[in-house]
């Protein structure tokens, strides 16, 4: 594709996109272009409705009858079936729970609780999203003697899946970079040396198309407020693949896990498939947003999708390097779009007080330690034009230097 | 107090209540006698207010800068500030986070990680709140030999706690009989062996008094959503003595359990304090209905609500087993006040069925199994002519013999 060279160019990309409609879903302000939404997505009018009428009529009027009336006893199940349509997986096998770090935990601890001897090594990569390090350095903690923690740099994967490897657990899309591992290979890889795979999905789920049983993936956990637009904070989903499934122990015997919950039984007997991953009660409201925040994927083609994610990432490499060229900017993520999540990074010695002056202007990306400048691209809500107007933006800014004031006082929470 | 003769005998007690105008700040449907919020609390306005604001301006319009600008990130330390005070603790050791079962989880998983060899038994109550027994038998699982579960009846837990026991776990009010402990005794006695004493709070904080300074409580964990009336699985809370937060590590090593969640280290040191409890990402949408929920208490004298449970319990018992003495209802609660929380239970052999005939009457208790009627009542908004009501309705069920058609098929949600 050629570079468009003006933004006339890019409005009409728009009116060709064949996802264009779907940013009618979200609640968006015009003033802003919002490249943020791999931190936290923003509000559709969809979850909106469902969290007042969850609020409102099933908590205010329907009490305590709500969770069999309006089912919230079942929407960690059901959302994680909407979720598996999203990761290429059963309906059956995903579950909605928790925190991302908290499933992570789970499984971990699940999986590496019945792990053979000699094989309790857990293999991530140097410069993961530190949650899953430190999940993994804290179940190394608890189990000492039967897990051994141990990062490496990518490019030390191979060597370091061995035969003591039990677990390999690695986030599929960068958070900082947005590289993007070749799932199948890595899991095949880490299958031949006798080791699962655990992928994190945080940035990949919704931007990126996902296919955990063709890859034979054997766990995974991911985010449901990045792409998935859940909402701040909302619940995580797990993935654990079916044939594994009446092996793993729930890592967190909670009650909501246990077979009969309201059999109020004084001893566990877990859950028959991802159920017994639930473990205490369910928080409906951030629930209620999730699910009505799916909605707008519903019948979305994944592969689309994806089209339309390459397509801006590359646009925005385009721009940024063709307009921004005397700044000083580097390209952090892969320059291979099949390398590439859906987000772009580039490093800059200002990174901070460029990204606060860009706020400033109206286009929100977001910082990331010491020097990275990193721009999500949304497919279901980022327009051709939101691109070409951020690049306008961001060379306003470096040329009239107004990133060089900036300072780390108080840096974003954005993952 | 002689039992009120009459309706209007009620009414005068409700003009007489130093509490009744808390009832205001309820979302309360004029037609129902909810007594079921120690299962899940009713709606309040100012929690409604504080989840439409929270997803329409802040997640909505102002997006990621909330993390700061409406400080989320704080959420889960000034949420545990304000509960510290209902419980009992200096506000900078109770912390929202998570479920129940979650903290609970983190807390024996902590404690334990560090018991000294030889003191690996956990001692709890038989019959005691299920996901508090499974959680504990899911700690002996994934550590066996270091971790001993043991589950003895009540007036076993004298000789089990002994030279073994490193930690004995219990809830202060019983869910099903509202027993409650004496937390100061039992901690001593705990302590005085070697143990330490980890309390479940769910059925008492809101309700009850609770002094965890005073009883030098070593942990504590309990629930946001009944007494509290924080929202369907709203967040949980938990509290670690402020002496014990340095040797403690953190259950479950979460990135924003990090000292510096945003330098993006590869390394885990845990934060100062409670915040190392921290594990995933809040979810901001049930921390902000807690928020507003919590509105209600601020100002509240925690012995006038003990004053106004107790009066409520001893009328409900008064009225029952003065007006449907001849239905053979026992009383499973204690009878002396001082060893009761805030819920009253009564068996019958069709407590199911009359549980059910009283919601369609619209008194709302709760059932458990097998034969056991729950009637929770909440001194903030529960009136004494709803004591009044709700026997009246319990007398014309069992009169009608409305009950007896019940069956188990489909059982509530109510813990």
């Amino acid at each position: 594709m050629p570079v468009p060279a003006s933004r006339e160019a890019c409005e009409a990309l728009d009116r060709a996109d064949p996802l264009s409609a779907l940013r009618e879903a979200f609640v968006l302000d015009p003033a802003t272009v919002y490249l943020d939404g791999n931190s936290l997505g923003p509000l559709t009018h969809a979850a909106r409705r469902r969290v007042q009428e969850t609020v409102e009529r099933q908590w205010g009027q329907d009490l305590i009858r709500s969770w069999n009336q309006h089912d919230w006893i079942g929407l960690p199940e059901r959302l994680g079936a909407r979720i598996a349509r999203l990761v290429g997986a059963p309906a059956a096998d995903v579950l909605v729970a928790d925190s991302t770090s908290v499933n992570l935990f789970k499984l971990g601890a699940a999986f590496l609780a019945c792990a053979r001897a000699g094989r309790g090594r857990v293999v991530s990569e140097l410069g993961n999203f530190p949650t899953d390090l430190y999940v993994l350095q804290g179940l190394e903690a608890l189990f000492p003697g039967r897990v051994e923690f141990c990062a490496v740099p990518r490019d030390g994967l191979e060597d370091a899946i061995d035969e003591r490897t039990a677990l390999v657990v690695l986030t599929h899309v960068h958070y900082r970079s947005a590289r993007m591992y070749d799932m199948a290979a890595v899991t095949g890889y880490a299958h031949a040396r006798g080791a699962a795979a655990l992928w994190d999905l945080s940035h990949s789920v919704g931007a990126v198309p996902l296919d955990l049983a063709g890859t034979r993936a054997d766990l995974a956990v991911g985010c449901g407020y990045k792409y998935l637009n859940g909402g701040p904070g909302a619940p995580a989903f797990l993935y654990v693949r079916s044939d594994l499934q009446a092996a793993l122990g729930p890592g967190i015997a909670g009650w909501m896990g246990h077979e009969a919950p309201f059999a109020f039984d004084d001893d566990y007997r877990p859950a028959v498939g991802v159920s017994r991953f639930r473990a205490g009660t369910p928080g409906i409201l951030g629930m209620a947003a999730l699910d009505g925040s799916l909605d707008v994927f519903d019948g979305v083609d994944m592969t689309a999708v994806r089209d339309k994610s390459v397509a801006l990432c590359e646009l925005l490499i385009a721009l940024v390097e063709s307009r921004c060229a005397r700044h000083g900017l580097q390209l952090v993520s892969p320059r291979a779009a099949a390398e590439r999540g859906s987000h772009v990074s580039f490093s800059h010695p200002d990174g901070y007080g460029i990204i606060q002056a860009l706020i400033a202007r109206g286009v929100v990306g977001d910082f990331r330690t010491p020097d990275v400048l990193r721009f999500g691209l949304a497919p279901l809500y980022t327009r051709y034009v939101d691109v070409w107007d951020a690049v306008d933006a961001l060379l306003a800014v470096l040329d009239h230097g107004e990133g060089r004031s900036g300072d780390y006082a108080r840096m974003q929470l954005v993952t």
